[in-house]
């Protein structure tokens, strides 16, 4: 058995016709507004990518340089000019301490990265909509969501039901704040039970079935038997020295993902993995755009 | 039996002597703005009683009146105002669809009422401190604090249990954003049972007891099992036309409060309840105070 290899760039290559397409369509130009904290490192690199990006698909990015004496002022000037339209940040920018907080100062209609507690709350909570006729998609944040649409293009199936992965199991190794936790979520959500891994244990997240949003329990699984149950098995962990997730660990026909900037899955998980997605990055940056449009048309709607 | 009756003046009245010492300590006056919208009506009424309270401890009130066109901004130069601690609003104040985003433009670190999406999401996923060595403690909304506060003077008995209200059963009859569905998520995380009653059905509320938080269901069951089931039964209907709720409705010895600006129990309800309280509102002012000293001293140990 051989996997099939999902290449993120050419599936983000559809969205970004699609959006050219669309932002082409508006009235105005629109415009996202990116600040950084530093000149070089990952942060410099992804407001690259994220520059060229939109320039892909006909966004307006403007990049601006900051510190962390200056962003707060600067986030608030961005909320209030009715010309930027979407707001991304790349952290590290402000004092250590002080990063965690400047998320919750992004208008929360221009949060093109949907990080806002706001967003959050509908996520952990699983609203879905905004209003009671389901006219305005709740945003969601953009690595989790950028991984889903990988995972469809995998081959994750999911039924026309109101839980469309009950009955799969997913292991996800990663629970930070900005995507294994939020992934987890959004997958329980949707009805799978998801064992979630990370350096302070095990959780379960139960599905979303019989109650309104998936519930957590911490677990004492541990990666062997979590490997062994999974359907699904995603991972990103930051490191080199993790023990790679090999293919004798996994179930045959498993949907491998990894969304690490590392390798996590050693070479031979392609011979027994279903298919096997080795990067995320360029859909991340593409789900970004997609949700400024998004809330482009949210915020006009409501004019 | 005759119902103890709560007066939250009284109650209010020692948490201010607490807080008008501990005012009295800080290194620099410790302010508060509040936005107000409309000149008359319940908003400036509320205002009115914030001013009253912030004097009454010593905290600095600065009551700015603005309009839909000016609020946003008005929200970030108070955001970037070193001088400005706590930040108040009183809707409405921006336009109709535009006011549910003005809670969000607060900075957290300012937000006295507890109302920010930051704020709530740790309430919701019953995260109790920000840190894990849990020094700072997270702020919760000063309505439903107020009320828990005042349920411990009616006499609900907390364990010291990890779940101090497993066993209880209460009903909330309100499931606003504000005060009802955050009251009910505080109850459940705390080990009770809660039955949620509104215009739009009944959820209840299950115990964090096995899991991280509480979760939510929906259901039917009526407000005639409800009240018969309810240890503690709280309502907060913001209307004069509602069937109050009677003695023969409620347990014996149950505690009951009514949170909403009209009557919602009848005349008899203190003949059968062990306590009674019949308004929250001197209590909401002065936890949002509590929570000003509360932001103040977080945001200064981080500097």
């Amino acid at each position: 058995m051989s996997a099939l290899v999902v290449d993120p760039t050419a599936v983000a290559q559809a969205y970004r016709e699609r959006l050219r397409a669309d932002v082409a369509d508006l009235d105005e130009p629109l415009r996202i507004v990116g600040f950084l904290g530093q000149d070089d490192g990952p942060a410099a690199t992804y407001a690259r990518y994220a520059a060229k990006g939109c320039e892909s698909v006909g966004i307006e990015f403007d990049l601006r340089r900051t510190d962390a004496a200056g962003v707060e002022a600067a986030i608030g000037d961005a909320n209030a000019d009715p010309d930027v339209h979407g707001i991304f940040l790349y952290y590290p920018i402000g004092a250590p301490g002080a990063d965690r907080w400047l998320r919750e100062l992004v208008d929360p209609r221009k949060d093109v990265e949907g990080m806002h507690a706001f967003w959050s709350r509908c996520l952990y909570e699983n609203r879905r909509w905004l209003d009671a006729s389901r006219m305005v998609r709740a945003i969601l944040p953009c690595t989790p969501l950028a991984i889903l649409k990988l995972l469809g293009e995998a081959g994750l199936r999911r039924t026309g039901a109101a839980a469309p992965l009950e009955g799969v199991t997913a292991c996800v190794i990663n629970r930070s704040d900005i995507v294994g936790r939020p992934l987890s979520a959004m997958l329980a959500n949707d009805g799978a039970e998801v064992i979630s891994l990370d350096l302070d244990g095990a959780q379960v997240f139960e599905p979303a079935i019989g109650r309104h949003a998936h519930s957590v329990r911490d677990s004492d699984v541990d990666r062997a038997a979590a490997l062994a149950l999974s359907d699904v098995v995603i991972t990103g962990v930051p490191s080199p020295d993790f023990e790679l997730v090999r293919a004798e660990e996994i179930k045959d026909g498993a949907i491998c993902v990894n969304f690490s900037q590392f390798r996590n899955f050693a070479p031979d998980v392609p011979e027994r993995a279903a298919s096997f997605v080795p990067r995320v990055g360029p859909m991340t940056v593409t789900m970004a755009m997609r949700n400024a449009l998004r809330l482009y048309r949210t915020v006009q709607s409501h004019r």
